[in-house]
């Protein structure tokens, strides 16, 4: 067995067997084009009956579509939409939100372990009071479930800030690229922690998960999802051979498939957590509550990580409290783990890391 | 064996074995995501040996982007892109050309059999003068190749239209969705009707002609790619597990497979012209040169195969001469040819039109 | 007395005196900005005085700015505006429509001598139908009343269109840089032509007509204008001193100033056009409804009035049928008069095109 | 004499006698429309003396306008502003910035007394490094002269911030709707503040110093200007009877009017400082130099002003460090003087704020 110490990102893995198998067997005779197909109506399907209830769904095959689309629909270009400072919508989709807007802002509200603080998204809408029209107004919030800090909201924190944005006038969107993981660590039916919560419009993830490429976007009201046929196409995302994405979510989804992936991701984060805090030196700043690790490492430990071939990113430290930033020498990075993480994988980083 | 008769588009076909066996061979261990990895490297490098030349190219999901995207590269939001009046940009794509630009204006040119005419080029030119700051500024030329009515450019008339965008300060796209039929058609290196005849960007179409999902922006001028990692991340088109484009690119081009492809499509069309054309009260409009069959079929025609099940779209007549418009009770229909269409399934068609 | 020769726009005319007195007068004290003044709501209550109705009013200091945020109110990114292909808004705003809009797209419907022909409109929408998401979505019509081509539509033939446009789903614009002219010359209450003709939105022109800078976008219906101050504040043209428009829009208004200067304006063209159709040679395509006169002159008379320094612009032949084009050393020239213009100045010019 | 109690903003007061002389001086006989008359020729020779090189200007009717295209013209869509947290573009133009830029992000830089800390600029940039495909890319800086909070910026601080912009790949814009009074208050050539230090593109403004409507862009930078023309027009901020722009700017800058209103503006503000310095309570956080004054009031002095009908805004605390906001019962406001502000109107304001 080859030792593979990739931890740079959950898209660094391939595609889980079955959702890969389901592509391929979609390869089958002749199909309508741009999602009058059967594959896409069965994701439709199962999606709604994962969501318990009605839903408007459009697959697409990127996260950054699904999100600056999603966006689109709640927030005008006048608009502006609130969301986590660290959320990957900020800094990690080019300005994606605010081309598909056409022009709204995004605003900064802060929170620690990269979750949004009830208070902070408060004195945020402050400054943005609605009908003063010198102002951009704000129109959406968007809450990342897991966060790009790799913890959860539970159902009840969700809800305390969409009915905070839904009393001051805004929708509530969430940025699900890693809700897999998150209804893996809550055991929560996927629809307390979205529409119960109060979530308007939800980008559902699967790429990170194991899909070669598709993410859907789910809305939880009609009515929003109005002009979305015209604003996907628009935006070059409706797929023409779509059966390849309907087929890969009902695979993902078929008999809880997508939560066994997401529960060894989890697992494997877990596992991973535990072996480095033992390691002197290295700090996890924040919790790990999906498959993400977020950690501090001494020189050393860099050092030797990197010369054995291991891959991941440092991190920025801007979402870090000022004790917990790294030190002269230290590093702070972020360590993925995905269905394809083996246990052995794992071992040998925590090993690596330790200096034996 | 059953009998298909879909010859609704191309689209609706699935992928072509060699593709969709490469895009499973990819789901291979660990690879970087959004374009460094090795499968996007091959293919770059393949387009490039295609061109005989340097390119920049970058690969996404669908061909409204490569389309839209290639043309916000050369056309500022006050820009106008001038395009036949049937092309595909102008009325299939929901206004994507407009929203990746950020407002240019699409300017239709006329040309019969789907092609532009030098002297309606000339006159419309004339209509939107360069440096008249009361008007949009023609930017961009779009050539289609195979062109929406299905027919062909040679190289010396495309070099012709070239010239003219060129003098007046205009740069030129080409949207080859279906540039194998064309090649396949013209016998010509692809050089040839592209860079050398003058084209800035280039389209190169997968999909129809067999990927699952897979097109390639290539530019010819490094110059004009400056943003366009940015420009193609902020429209949602930077896929993450970009080897799964990568593979299908590749694969689509080893040892001439796009153009055995392609070839197998023209045939098939060119099969169904010859046996429409016996069918008494079957006219067809235009050459066919490619892979796609327009044709007005008496209402006996139609009749008999919408009842055998057959599925193809009625199409506007607006491209057609007075002449060549469906009189009372006639259909004007596309037929599309591909890859997977079956000699069997275009005999039985003809025969059902023919009413034996 | 110096003879003035300047018939190239009622722009290049000033101020009508009572208008500048207006606005001198206006600079008394402090008033609060942005429109919280007494003289911006007298300029309100004058026009809904004048509408018979109450209307929502924005005053904006350009006509550009009028049409495209007017426009902005009543299409989406993704719609198409439909107007006479000769509109001021199609060749002459540099794409305002497109920018305010974000990206709709501008259509051209026929008619002769300016106007839209209801025929030409229907088959125009049949090519937009509403609801097929790969088309933008005709959501607007354009009528310029008077037209570019210097004629009128009486009030049926508004209706008649207007009725078109709502039963296919689209609103309504009119841009009304002219409507003074027009009133003038069809003598009914504006009224008529606008909100009882099915108009929804109006470009209410001052400028043209003797304000200095001041247009007012009236909407008859509220819910067309509810982010119509944001808008108008994000396009910059939310002016600070508002007081300056108000004053402007008020005097202009006030006891029939506006129809006085109208009337004047259209007499003069009315003088110019009996005189110059009896010169030899010169022919006038279009009627002469209001203060334009489009005139086929030949080489001489050209040659005379403008060595005499008589100002005007030579004019794109396209809005003309083909009989009426101008033949070699012919020159198709645009006259236009003001309030400004005076008999003798007209009497001048009819004789120097005379060859007197 | 009627004592006027109106600080609530410079734009409240009227215009000044010369620049209103000379705008009704201007309406005399024909002039060319859309800035090719002598007027605007006269203001653009002006301005080049004025600064002492060749400059590319443009008159515009508002700052916003100013501020929005200025920005347009340096920064890309996927790029981002830095500027001021408390500067105008950021909370007060509606997001005209974004509207004008096509979606460029606003991004917030800190610093005491309104004015940008070269420290936080510098690490502003850290946060938004050039070339990753995966942020927008910063590219302006806007710097506001006199600041949002009424202090200025010195020669050198311009230097070094503009040193950091432009190392870092980005470009400079000054916010100079008061730059008047900045001048008035440095007595230094206006070309030292600007492109001596580095500044790429100015906005000059006209209108809060006693113009009734006009500001202009000036580009220090041809290449900068390369498509303004167009970006102008589109934006309808192309006046037709520019005369009326171009005969207020002349008159404005005439004899050094424009420093004689300023220094009149900055005294008024001082001589108001100076007094509310006296009253027991009040608490002024910010230096005071140019023509607002913002001070702390107790309950008893706002509510005395307030029933003396004085008219001033509160105004937002968040540029207050702590130490300075206002405490239980006391308000903080923004005071504004300007050319019209008389002695006697200030007295009068501090007699009623000190209870006498």
């Amino acid at each position: 067995m080859v030792i593979e110490l990739n931890f740079a990102s959950d898209n660094a893995s391939g595609a889980a067997p079955r959702v890969l198998d389901a592509l391929v067997a979609a390869n089958s005779g002749y199909a309508m084009p741009y999602g009058a197909d059967e594959w896409t109506r069965a994701a439709e399907i199962v999606l709604c009956k994962l969501f318990e209830r009605e839903c408007a769904v459009f697959l697409v095959p990127t996260g950054t579509a699904a999100n600056a689309l999603a966006l689109s629909a709640i927030c005008p270009p006048w608009g502006a939409v609130l969301g986590h400072s660290e959320a990957h919508v900020m800094d990690s989709e080019a300005g994606a939100p605010e081309f598909f807007t056409l022009g709204a802002r995004l605003v900064r509200v802060g929170g620690i372990n990269g979750r949004i603080q009830p208070k902070a998204l408060r004195e945020t809408l402050k400054a943005y009071p609605r009908g003063v029209a010198k102002q951009v107004q704000a129109s959406a919030l968007t809450i990342s479930q897991a966060s790009e800090s790799g913890t959860v909201y539970r159902a009840p924190a969700i809800a305390e800030l969409a009915d905070i944005a839904h009393s001051a006038g805004l929708q509530v969107h969430m940025d699900g690229a890693r809700i897999a993981n998150a209804v893996a660590k809550l055991k929560v039916p996927i629809a307390d922690i979205t529409w119960r919560a109060g979530v308007d419009v939800l980008s559902f993830g699967g790429t990170k998960n194991g899909a070669p490429m598709c993410e859907a976007v789910v809305f939880f009201d009609n009515a929003l999802a109005e002009n979305f046929l015209i604003r996907r196409k628009r935006g070059g995302h409706t797929v023409s051979k779509a059966r390849f994405l309907g087929a890969q979510m009902s695979a993902y989804l078929q008999d809880g498939y997508w939560l066994e992936l997401a529960r060894h991701a989890n697992a494997m984060a877990a596992k991973l957590a535990r072996g480095l805090r033992q390691v002197p030196g290295v700090r996890l700043p924040w919790p790990v509550d999906v498959n993400e690790v977020f950690a501090v490492l001494p020189a050393r430990a860099d050092a030797a990580l990197k010369s054995a071939g291991a891959a991941y990113y440092s991190w920025p430290v801007k979402g870090l409290s000022v004790a917990d930033r790294p030190r002269k020498g230290e590093t702070f990075v972020r360590l993925v783990t995905s269905f394809a993480t083996r246990p052995e994988d794992v071992a040998a980083f925590i090993e690596i890391a330790g200096g034996r």
